[in-house]
């Protein structure tokens, strides 16, 4: 069995290993290739943890296994330590036995920046040019430097509701040569690509806060009860997510189909764009949704790719399990 | 992180250990203090094989983690491995980080042993002194080893749907220093503790093939569909189990409680027995029947055990992870 501990993740993966992975499992799964197991998440009643498995399999890349983990709110007052906190695990789906473990908590963060980038290769502009984001936390850093890959973004602009966080974009957009400005969330209308990222539980963006043309992606609904944008601009949109069953019930799309604003057969899979067998966006005035709740699957694709590069580089530890 | 291979299980546990971690365990459940998170369980369509988790937390014992595994049905025939391929992964409750990885395959064998020894010692009559076994199979000799262990048995009885693998159970009689007589099904009336552990799909076992005052543990059933005794047995006995839930939807109990025989209510928990919240067998009179359905927290339970005796013995492997 082959270990790759956290500490080694973030010299071992690119962002272009996350991206090639989550592309190709976002595609299998719209295939029919891969699937999600039901997720279990479980309040343990320690410490106020949220504990629980996405496993999932990818017939065509053939990866078995599962994300365990979760979030501890008080590891970092207590221990100094993130609270999400998460392993991966994979198995030979030959034979069933364990096949590596893999440190999760930069993966997750790369691989939820990945999702982002796909949908923006596959459905934004591309002559997109202003990039607007609303939220600047950690993971909000994450998302805009794989989101500026993607096109040739000429100006990055942000809201938030600690404003005194847009210093996280601020720092990422200079990294990439790019001018940053603070905006009003009207101000979005300025923007040809928006990344929603924020653990809200209302919506933050109006439906006519965005303009026609736009490509969104919003990325921080995971959870019943959580809300980035007014359900109306899913109607206005052409929606597309990673798992629909994820997106009706736990995902952005959840507040728009509560209220039979659109159904689950008026949400794509973005990996049936990916594939070619959806066209994806159809006009240069359409506004373009992508609903990313995270998949299991996500997790599978980017830990198998980094263990190849562990091995590839003889930095996987090696145990006669 | 502490890993505990496969290989190293047969020399650090012991049927003692096993029993002493099951038993507690099955307290916490009923004491509400350990419970066991949906299973999540799946045909993969690739090889045959289901695969699936098993979760749970204690916090009587601090113990969080999974079972992760399942059943190969070719790797004995392809890769002469065995079928049952599992793997425990046990998380620190306090932070989230993954804590140990231990080879789950005998445990699962000894965990289940444990469960029938288990409501031997709990449920049945002290002066018990033959014992009859319903399956010959290779876990077959895992539950007559530890049941002997648990009353003065003076003889061993035995069926099995092919008689020619009662040699498994006779040389487990034998190692004990008793004799073994096989049998038909009517002669199981002469046994004081019956032990059914096959994976049969129909009633073997009738009702009037079970004399008063038995124990019967029915170890078998642990899926839709499978079945070892008649559910008019069930009726005429007072029925425990590990978990009432998995009891009634894939226990031995689903039959009786499908058909209106038994109800939800008429069922307890055998930790409850332990903890001196149920009278357990209240004559000799009684039959009591133990429906041993299979939960995680056993599995978890006995890896901890089995972490801390590596960990004495030195012999676990330690990884910076």
């Amino acid at each position: 069995m082959l270990i790759v501990p956290e500490r080694e993740i973030a010299d071992l993966m690119t962002r272009e290993a996350a991206f090639a992975a989550v592309e190709k499992v976002f595609a299998a799964m719209a295939a029919g290739d891969a699937y999600n197991f039901p997720v279990v998440r479980e309040a343990i009643g320690h410490e106020d943890a949220l504990y629980g498995f996405k496993g999932g399999f990818d017939r065509a890349g053939l990866t078995l296994g599962l994300k365990a983990g979760g979030y501890w709110p008080n590891n970092i007052a207590k221990h100094g330590i993130i609270n999400h906190q998460s392993t991966v695990i994979l198995f030979d789906p030959d034979t069933g036995k364990a096949k590596a473990m893999v440190g999760g908590n930069l993966l997750t963060a790369l691989r939820t920046a990945a999702a982002s980038s796909v949908s923006i290769r596959h459905l934004a502009r591309s002559d997109a040019r202003v990039i607007g984001m609303i939220g600047a936390g950690h993971q909000a850093r994450f998302q805009l430097r794989a989101a500026l890959e993607q096109r040739d973004f000429e100006k990055v602009i942000g809201w938030n509701l600690h404003p005194e966080m847009l210093s996280n974009l601020e720092e990422v957009a200079t990294e990439a040569g790019l001018p940053f400005e603070a905006v009003q969330l009207d101000d979005m209308t300025r923007a040809d690509v928006i990344i929603s990222i924020t653990s809200s539980f209302d919506a933050i963006l109006s439906a006519d806060q965005v303009a026609a043309g736009t490509h969104i992606a919003c990325m921080g609904t995971d959870t019943k009860g959580k809300q980035e944008v007014d359900p109306r601009l899913l109607t206005r949109a052409q929606v597309f997510t990673d798992e629909v069953a994820q997106s009706v019930t736990i995902g952005e799309a959840q507040h728009a189909v509560g209220q039979s604003l659109v159904s689950e057969s008026d949400i794509a899979q973005l990996g049936a764009v990916i594939n070619g067998a959806h066209p994806g966006r159809t006009s240069d005035a359409d506004i373009t949704l992508f609903d990313g709740t995270g998949v299991g699957l996500q997790d599978l694709a980017v830990a198998a790719a980094v263990v190849d590069l562990a091995v590839e580089r003889g930095v996987a530890i090696e145990v006669d399990f």
